[in-house]
């Protein structure tokens, strides 16, 4: 629900939170991608009038950093902006406030635009009103950078199904946070948080694709991982507790 | 959001649609469960009261027969209801209606009130409220019955993660309906639609645990599921095709 410019609240479902009543990092990552979608929307270029040209957006990485979690039913806001726009990439950062309106989270994100029939990125510098929309307002975490090879171990290994193929029919990207999170025994959420979590989207992940989860501890408490489809990363990501 | 009394709204969220647009069966009974959980909560008698005596309501059987998905985006409303209360259950239905406030889907649900340390069901008569909320107005579907063994063949196995695991610290009732969808192909949703689905809880599936996913297809598009854990039936289902 939109607020003001800019700022929009949601609550915390039950159905959003584990087994500590915490929302999860894949809901925390699914309200902010739903905020960026309404607030493209309020700017004139979201994913409905993207598709009236046979395009559509494209998240390609995300950086979250939470000082805390929300709890079930507890309504938090969440502010978003495009900080910039080159002629391929643009950048969208988000604050996340708690109840108290105390600054819980930061995030940043990139995205392109994709030509649906050809699957490759369009020219941004022709989308209308994007460059009015930009405000050139950083965000205080490191924005998300191109995460590099593992030396991994498999963890998990499964098919995609029915429930992980979005519209756009191909793994919905709140999926992948969810599959990252899934590594990890209750145990390590009950005695540390995630601190920061970072992620790169490389390739679409299909239906009945065979998917195969790789991590490796960089550091200790500092996790990266590989999703890859047919030997090849398909997905990076990077998982800090403390 | 309740709109009167028994009566509430809901607007499919893009992230609780398949890639055909239509709001998944999974998302449906979250929906249910959330209306039941708001009108308990008006009656008096919601999770957060009863935990209050140190009990959880428990699904014990449901069935949902649907005409038709809504889509992305589309306001439906929900009216639920008690229809009556023995000492150990509850039977509480549904009426699904589309943005036009046609009817698209009916359901009807079991419930007893657990002991959240014993584990065992308490006596409903105890409970203040139930008594006066009940409407004695039936449901026009057939209520969901005690499913029969099956002869099915082994379809899917894994092992319970994170995710799977909600509040109360076992398998979210709406994950089981999840992992039954995904038993089917994409094609399977392309050229029909699920009519009649019926599910019984049986025992509680916890984090870690393997879990064996059984299928019949006791008639044409009739089919029917044993979600076991430890070689014993933990869950039943029906999935009916039209």
């Amino acid at each position: 629900m939109k607020i003001e410019n800019q700022l929009y609240a949601f609550t915390i479902q039950p159905q959003e939170v584990d087994f500590q009543q915490k929302a999860t990092l894949a809901t925390i990552g699914n309200i902010l991608l739903t905020a960026a979608g309404y607030n493209a929307d309020d700017c004139g270029f979201g994913s409905r009038k993207l598709n009236e040209i046979q395009c559509t957006w494209v998240l390609t990485k995300m950086a979250i950093e939470m000082a805390m979690f929300p709890l079930q039913y507890e309504e938090i806001k969440v502010k978003t902006w495009v900080e910039d726009a080159s002629s391929l990439s643009t950048t969208r950062n988000f604050t996340i406030y708690n109840k108290d309106n105390d600054i819980i989270g930061y995030a940043s994100s990139n995205w392109v635009m994709l030509d649906i029939a050809t699957r490759r990125p369009k020219r941004l510098d022709l989308l209308e009103g994007l460059e009015n929309a930009v405000i050139p307002e950083n965000c205080p975490i490191e924005k998300p950078v191109k995460l590099t090879a593992i030396n991994g171990k498999l963890l998990d290994s499964f098919k995609t199904k029915y429930s992980d193929i979005d519209i756009n029919k191909h793994t919905n990207s709140v999926r992948y946070i969810e599959w990252i999170s899934n590594c990890f025994h209750l145990d390590m959420y009950k005695e540390r948080n995630i601190s920061r979590f970072e992620i790169n989207y490389i390739t679409e992940i299909l239906f009945d694709d065979v998917v195969n989860i790789f991590r490796e501890e960089i550091k200790p408490n500092d996790f990266r991982f590989e999703i890859q489809k047919e030997g090849k990363a398909a997905c990076k990501a990077r998982m800090v507790w403390k």
